[in-house]
């Protein structure tokens, strides 16, 4: 080999997916659900209508609609623009489908050697978020003579790519929960009696929105959902802000879904306002107590299950175990609540460097009029692990805007 | 008869779903998308995972996941619960569908004669907005040993129910364009040199969730999408906020959807800041202009093609017809954009009373540093047209909140 020759070693989500494709002896992956293009390529999708063609051997070639911005769009991908606009083409998809096979054909991948998730559902949200993104099944059945018939083992195995994020898409999550933080900061300075918990919910989504245009961030939207007094005891079944005021003794909770250029941070905090009476402030010590022993217990080849006992004994203990109703954890990162394995009883799946879960007990209790959850992304390192959305007042005061530690 | 009888007659709506469950000889629809369950039951779901039968002969059954909140449930349904949460049950789904097959044996009703739309695509996003809904193609699988094969005929007939809006209806449409008009307020009272798009979006966002709790509204969230200057050119392609700062004589553009309660309002406005050059004032005097064209031409009656033209004429008149890349609107209500025929070029589709239609010409001329739209929803009436969107003075000086005429 000439010396001359540039040797650029595939990036470890290269490796990760080049593996996938090997095992499961395939030549191509077609992806559209914007979690999935993210995580392929980096590329988050204004409109929902992008979709990517993974190639194991060769550059990855990404169909943009006309209409899409063209900005943001990371290099080492090949770009391709299909028509849009109900006055040029009335069929959009049928062209975006006869261009990936004539591309298909030309890298000589058979169809029984293409895979892809035909689902739609429980997708990230693209940037434009306010309708259902529009490729699903129908325009899957499109796509169903080019490409391998539905898998589920092929599903189930792409989904297993989610679980161990790589050092630049960790940051990417850091970058997410140091918005998410600045939104939280909102929702302690907004909490006083008599202001409602959609204005409170509102100030903290404002916060996160106005991050846009710093450090890199061209997409920055938070959906946050506040539950004070009696309403906090339903934040185990549902989240959601009402116009209901906060009054002094009440717990507090916001449960805030960020997302910042496609990767995702999942948080809650509960406080009081004011001072509760002792039944309502011991369901938050406890809480916090059964959530500060699940993430001291975090560490590679720990199990899930065990994960989720740290909080939950600390919970029975105090005799209020039916009231913590649902599980300790889920992966984090490329959605809201990313697929794999749950952090809850009997699962037996063991951590991995490089996995962010959420570790979020609960405990809500109608009868004593509140509930309290905490919640925070936590990363599996070499050695522990890294609370990832915790900003502590020596990284707040430090040159880092939104507190998290240069890579 | 006797006298003693009370004769409810049905309502319009579930007129017009009658007519059209006869006319397929359906016994049942099975629905489970928000904008589907809004238009047959009014129910405006939190999570997504709702599903309504509606039976042409029988009261229609709510099947609700455990989790769902229970108030804001409209009357004359039956409720059934069905199972979730990870602790409770690993399956829910399939729970559900046997459920449902129970009731539909009980009704007698075949599975031939039970329709649904398999398609998760561009629906309404329930309350609980931050990820895709659950329920997509492979519970529409779970479902299929239900329902009949299916259908295009039965699901395009489906679409048609959205054209035709109840007094109702209008109702709740507008109120959300009242919610709508407190964003607007706010967008104009932040333009000013120096503050960013993004910062002006976020206030726009802030003021439509802050309306939770007021006049019976239990949801109302925006998408608020600001562009200046050289931007607003691109608003023809895509809509999104961005870190730039307005400077004087920008032309600022705002689109925003705003969901109330499950019903949609789809509005834009376009103002200066100080001075613009004359090149671009006259692209908005030019907007302003074609869209309060076609807003007078909307009569029963006319078609879709003219008042489309009746926009498009006065633009090309200015030679500028090509920097107006797209239709002059759609329908809107249940969704951010409603199925059914657009107002563009060569639609010969009619429009009929009850019709609820965007308006909404636009001119980007990038050599110019600027586009504007203009958007509004207008109501097709028994003679003519209301716009739904436009609140005058003396509406906001009166009685009403929202500036909506009351029923």
């Amino acid at each position: 080999m000439s010396a001359s020759v540039v040797n650029v070693s595939p990036s470890p989500r290269a490796q990760q997916i080049s593996s996938f494709l090997r095992k499961h002896d395939l030549q191509a992956w077609i992806a559209w659900r914007p979690d999935e293009l993210v995580m392929l390529s980096t590329y988050f999708p204004f409109w929902g209508a992008s979709l990517l063609v993974y190639f194991a051997d060769a550059e990855p070639i990404l169909f943009l609609p006309q209409i899409e911005p063209r900005d943001h769009i990371p290099a080492g991908l090949r770009i391709q623009e299909y028509p849009w606009g109900d006055l040029q083409c009335a069929d959009p998809y049928s062209v975006l489908v006869s261009e990936i096979g004539i591309e298909l054909a030309k890298a000589g991948v058979k169809p029984e050697r293409v895979g892809m998730n035909p689902s739609a559902a429980r997708t990230s949200l693209p940037i434009q978020a306010a309708e259902q993104i529009p490729m699903a099944e129908d325009f899957a059945a499109q796509l169903s003579a080019l490409t391998a018939k539905p898998n589920a083992r092929h599903e189930s195995a792409f989904a297993d790519l989610y679980l161990r994020k790589t050092p630049d898409e960790i940051q990417a999550i850091r970058l997410a929960n140091g918005v998410a933080n600045v939104g939280l900061q909102a929702f302690f300075e907004n909490l006083q009696p008599g202001i409602a918990e959609a204005e409170v919910a509102a100030a903290v989504e404002s916060a996160v929105y106005r991050q846009i245009g710093r450090d890199g961030i061209f997409h920055s939207r938070g959906w946050a959902m506040v539950q004070s007094g009696p309403n906090s005891a339903d934040a185990g079944r549902f989240n959601r802000s009402t116009g209901r005021r906060l009054e002094n003794g009440d717990l507090v909770l916001i449960e805030l879904a960020t997302c910042v250029n496609g990767y995702w941070s999942d948080l809650t905090r509960t406080a009081a306002v004011g001072s509760p009476k002792p039944a309502v402030s011991e369901i938050l010590a406890l809480v916090s107590d059964a959530q500060q022993a699940a993430i001291d217990g975090i560490r590679p080849g720990v199990s899930a299950a065990d994960v989720d006992s740290f909080a939950r004994n600390k919970i029975a203990a105090q005799g209020l175990s039916s009231f913590f109703t649902h599980h300790t954890g889920h992966h984090v990162g490329f959605r809201y609540h990313d697929p794999g394995f749950m952090i809850r009883p009997g699962e037996s799946a063991r951590l991995e460097p490089g996995m962010v879960i959420t570790i979020e007990p609960g405990v809500y209790v109608p009868e004593r009029g509140g509930g309290a959850r905490i919640e925070d992304n936590v990363l599996v390192t070499d050695s522990g692990h890294e609370v990832l959305s915790r900003m502590d007042g020596s990284q707040q005061a430090g040159g880092e805007r939104y507190g998290g530690k240069s890579a």
